[in-house]
């Protein structure tokens, strides 16, 4: 069976309704409708062509992502595009550049760590609905000019030698009460501003975060708006000097941005440009604090968090879209009647692929209601509450660490699991991989935000015995004594299969490593001491406790993506699920908020309560959904096993009872396997990849596009007469080389 | 303190002889002086410049290869350099060319799955030295030809449908009595050679394997000496198409190779040009077996992969030797007296960077000690004696599909360990990552490898019970009965370094995995089915016997690093080395060898001995050797610690004691860690790392370093004109994108 024959085969054998599972997917009909709307614009339109972007030098490259987001832009206009519709088109255009952020209006203002995706227009949210750092007058002056692109800016933060730690800084912002300006200064080479994208050949402005100085004293970290070019010629101003960092992972990938290098010689500014939201700077030079909470900001940590898991999920299914596919077409090695086996019916490629595939569904859920928690949170903050903001930063920051980890190592096993051909930029997978993994960077080092997790949690548990009953995502702490002493009651492979087991697991796994290392730091004097010592071990109680809240539905905590699956499967829970809606509708009480009710909201507000009402939950929908939860929790319960037995949680033979019902499960979804990734409903641009087209017609196009590399231009290599000839004629003795 | 302060202050701390342990890294005194003299010619040298290869277009990018490999082989020959020397020097290079393996004269000659690596002159090993497959006339016609480089060779096997499975390749050589030629032909698309480095643009010949077929009947896979192109004007010969496959993974990385791809129309070859060595095609067209014994093509398995584990050590040295620089170099987040704190002393950065510290000197004495398996293997198989093969196969294997895994991973680690200036390809880590993965895929893909190891081990514990006494690597297996029953003493973090204790456990493990996963292997009706269905659980047995192969030392099993650590250190084992080589030295049966022997031998031969015969192990380094192989050992312990637990091997407060220890460790490593990198030996130069340069002067380069980016010949780029000001000049509605 040729390549083109397989996956109709494939597909002929699916076992549930694909198109509703793609609604599932998209989030609604409506999601779906424009995404789908968007994907096949960008297709189908040659400007958008991208197939020849690792073959490309770098300035060749760069000039042709400027047309594209130049020309993206243009046609967002022209086509009067909504706000969605413009973000999903710059989604499928698949290509980091200056503009992204524009689209989205929305960006992060503090605590980055690389602004790697950070490119413009960060005034669109530094200054806009209030979420940002900009006065009202701020906003009214710059928001016009940079919406409408007359200004280009972008987010200049980290230094050289500064990335984490934003209290390192050292730009200066010195108030000169003669001028009324600030001085911008750069005073050693570590300070030069570094990594900013769009800032080394495209941006006009930029916010520069700066020790702010006044009359010989500092007074913190701020931002300000500075210009950087002649919005005539483009040039530097004088005092100013910028340049492009140079080049970085893969072929295309990020090289499509300018991330750059930034400078200052004593450059001065109106005092009216620093963003003076929270802090004033008067005429005199005086700091004036005004009456807008500093917590202001964490609710845009939560949004960009919230963007960088659905990227997660994006690039996974992504990566396993293609992997599944391929695996589906390649063949290795002989069955009984003489043909080559599928390398997707091996069960050393199934276990190492379907997790994946599991987790690509987990963390688009996540993801949808992360959506969710972000307008809640700024709802919230914007009437002053800011109770719920510990655990959702925590909840969030371990997400992020968890999600992106994941999905990066998930892309390079899928780029393996293509064998050979995956090490090909034409299996679309290198350049996936090197575009995706700084996310494991930005916005938090993944480590440090597990240690920020870590801390919430130890704080958490440590306040158990005062009294304070442990809420939301950590509710379950406080049956911190039930989750002792439980034993776990599987005793047959589909026992596993039930959720309460499954989750009691997790829960008693989590509960009593945090216990245990609670119980560690407190024989330390110093807990501060007993941190630092400990941390690696804390570490591991931050992913525990992040991999519960993915798994667990029991209790209704947070970011539940097994909420969501078991409440798709156990109609039992659906009555749950509207008695907490009903309970918010008719308290009404913000202060009792829990994340027990976010959650059900969650579920409902983004696509579980319309599929009920709706009733197309679609044919075998529900059973796959069950079966990808189920091998997503059985696989990280034997991937973390050493944690499951070392706290008594399980058995050595329970274990080796999930590891049969997991096996099971890969039969199950096995027929099915193709139809999950049709799902997500990639286009062949989007997915740009040779091994996952849709058709499964690999091999003659991997052919066809060998062909198109700049080596095969001519049939001699340049350099034959100057190197190759003389070698293979002895006559290199002479030869210049 | 500055960058270039900051190291020095650190190699003030050291605690050990850094010379005496480059001696050791190195092998011998006579190999450390080979290798800095090779490193210091080709660092020395502007020819060899490599810095600025990730900013090169591919055609720029491959000529200035040619260039490189052609001038590297001149200077070979003028300087009239030994092999050892050539293959120092093509390693320091670094930089995959078609010349590769020409210098060190050697090569797979089957069941490769992705010819990357195999460029040229395959025809060197394939008719040289007795280890190949062409006779000695081929040999006495082909070898002065290729060893001159009058001819440059390719290695053709795998095809675009057709990796791991030799079987399946679909070109055909049909025997044509009339003419007394072969017809090579490629009958189909997926039958195109895909992959062969130095095909796509260079060579002028390839061994090219493909099914024989004479007077109508299919003889299996054979090689066969082709000419690709002329040796007049290097035009591909009528009937002969042949290019590049496009771009890989990576900026520079592989695409200085041009792996290519090559179809066959009814292409005649002269009957001699068959390799006959094992099988001879006569005049007639009949198929004559020889006498040569096909296992002899196994030897050369054994080679390849022995430089498989070699080059693992380097990379991962490299990659660790960088993270560790720049850890040492990067401040992050504030200590008491107001500096920032280095990044090394975090405790989570030490529980990721100093594992692979010495994981990169684990693999360094694996790999050594396979050096001499390699030669003993070939010997014994001169001799006609078979015996060892399935043994070194399965250990070869194993290791190979280990150490590769492991240093990719590891690579991308000190990626992230470098924080966000690791993903500009200045760090080098990239460009590593992406020119060391295939590692992972060639050879033998790393999952089947591994279903190979377990294979054997099943079949080593189903004979337990017919009496047969299993040797060497599974020795331990013998002793099954001890093993299921054992009880680990460990009582304070302290036992952990017995080296007695360490051992049992991984033995322990190691032998209850095997037993349990036989006995579920035994309920299956067909045992083929079993090993299908059960594949996953049983590529973790084969992990774990790995591991235990390198970890273990008390019966002397093979390729033991540890036994090395261990004998180093506890000077009772050096009596029981002498025995076994007095044993080998007196008995000297052939077929009582067991891996006992090697073990002994390949310590004394490499260099065990000869630092007892000099008595200069060097101040303190025994104490740092023990340090790393103890966090090697307890790093391991906790990554499986699943598999420990569920079999019973310790309990959960011992392997609370050895993260105890394992803490304790990282504080002995600390002071040493500049210097145990130093050890490496490795220029400037061959690093390629800004953030890892010996000075520490990290960003004064990495700014000066941004600057030779393309984007940055012009101030205004190029693009400002057509997609920049039309924007910013509210001009797109005309403006031709």
């Amino acid at each position: 069976m040729e390549g083109v024959d397989i996956l109709p085969h494939e597909r002929s054998k699916t076992q549930f309704d694909v198109d509703a599972m793609k609604i599932v997917w998209a989030g609604s009909r409506h999601a779906f409708e424009v995404s789908d709307r968007m994907a096949r614009l960008v297709a189908s339109d040659p400007a958008f062509q991208k197939d020849n972007r690792t073959r490309q030098g770098r300035k060749e490259l760069f000039k042709n992502t400027l047309r594209k987001a130049t020309y993206a832009w243009k046609r967002i206009v022209e086509l009067r595009l909504t706000e969605e519709e413009a973000g999903r088109l710059r989604f499928f255009v698949d290509e980091p550049a200056f503009t992204d952020l524009h689209w989205v209006s929305s960006t992060p203002c503090f605590a980055l760590f690389v602004c790697l995706f950070v490119s413009i227009n960060v005034f669109v949210d530094l200054i806009f609905k209030g979420r940002g750092q900009g006065t009202e007058e701020q906003q009214q002056k710059w928001l016009p000019l940079a919406y409408k692109m007359q200004i280009i800016g972008c987010y200049a933060q980290t230094e050289l030698g500064h990335g984490s730690n934003v209290q390192g800084l050292e730009t200066t912002a010195t108030f000169d009460p003669d001028k009324d300006e600030f001085i911008i200064h750069s005073p050693t080479l570590t300070s030069s501003k570094w990594w900013p994208g769009g800032l080394g050949k495209v941006a006009t402005h930029a916010i520069v975060y700066a020790r702010l100085i006044t009359n010989g004293e500092e007074h913190g970290v701020h931002g300000f708006i500075v210009q950087l070019r002649s919005l005539d010629d483009h040039m530097p101003l004088p005092g100013i000097t910028i340049g492009d960092i140079g080049m970085k992972f893969g072929n295309g990938a990020y090289n499509t941005m300018d991330n750059g290098v930034l400078t200052f010689d004593h450059f001065r500014i109106p005092r009216t440009q620093m963003l003076m939201r929270v802090l004033q700077v008067t005429r005199e030079g005086k700091c004036v604090q005004s009456s807008v909470p500093r917590q202001l900001i964490y609710g845009t940590m939560v949004f960009v968090r919230q963007t960088i898991v659905a990227d997660a999920s994006s690039a996974l299914s992504r990566a396993v879209c293609i992997a599944t596919r391929y695996s589906a077409v390649r063949r290795q090695f002989g069955s009984q009647d003489g043909v080559e086996t599928q390398v997707i019916d091996y069960k050393t490629q199934q276990n190492r692929l379907f997790p994946l595939l599991a987790s690509a569904y987990a963390f688009r859920f996540v993801g949808e209601w992360l959506k969710w928690l972000y307008t809640d949170v700024t709802q919230r903050l914007q009437a002053n509450d800011f109770s719920t903001l510990p655990e959702a930063h925590a909840c969030t920051a371990g997400l992020k660490s968890v999600t992106t980890t994941a999905t990066a190592d998930a892309i390079e096993e899928c780029r393996k699991l293509c064998g050979g051909h995956g090490y090909l930029c034409a299996s679309g997978l290198p350049e996936l991989f090197a575009v995706y993994v700084p996310a494991c960077t930005y916005e938090g080092d993944n480590v440090v935000l597990l240690l920020q997790v870590a801390r919430f949690l130890v704080k958490t548990a440590s306040q158990l015995g005062s009294g304070k009953k442990p809420t939301g995502t950590t509710a379950y702490l406080g049956r911190v004594q039930d989750l002792m002493q439980c034993r776990c009651e599987v005793q047959t492979a589909e026992d596993w299969l039930k959720p309460s087991v499954m989750l009691e697991a997790f829960e008693a796994r989590s509960a009593r490593m945090c216990v245990d290392r609670a119980q560690n730091l407190s024989k330390f004097a110093n807990p501060e001491d007993g941190f630092a010592e400990l941390s690696a071990d804390l570490v591991e109680v931050a992913v525990a406790h992040c991999q519960l809240i993915v798994v667990s539905k029991k209790r209704l905590v947070a970011c539940n993506l097994e909420f969501t699956f078991f409440s798709l499967i156990h109609s039992d829970q659906e009555a749950l699920v509207l008695t907490w809606i009903n309970h918010e509708a008719t308290t009404n009480e913000p202060n009792t908020y829990t994340f027990e009710t976010i959650s059900a909201l969650s579920i409902s507000g983004v696509w579980f309560i319309e599929k009920l009402q709706q009733d197309i939950p679609g044919n075998g929908v529900k059973q796959q959904l069950q079966s990808l939860c189920y091998i997503y929790a059985l696989n990280l319960l034997h991937k973390h096993l050493g944690d499951f037995l070392s706290t008594g949680c399980i058995t050595p033979k329970q274990a080796s009872l999930a590891n049969d019902q997991l096996r099971s499960l890969y039969s199950q979804i096995r027929p099915n396997a193709i139809a999950l990734v049709d799902a997500f409903n990639y286009t062949d641009h989007y997915l740009g990849s040779v091994l996952g087209r849709y058709d499964g017609n690999v091999y003659p196009k991997l052919y066809e596009e060998a062909w198109k590399d700049p080596l095969n231009d001519s049939v001699v290599p340049d350099g034959y007469n100057e190197y190759i000839r003389p070698m293979l004629k002895q006559q290199l003795r002479n030869a210049r080389l």
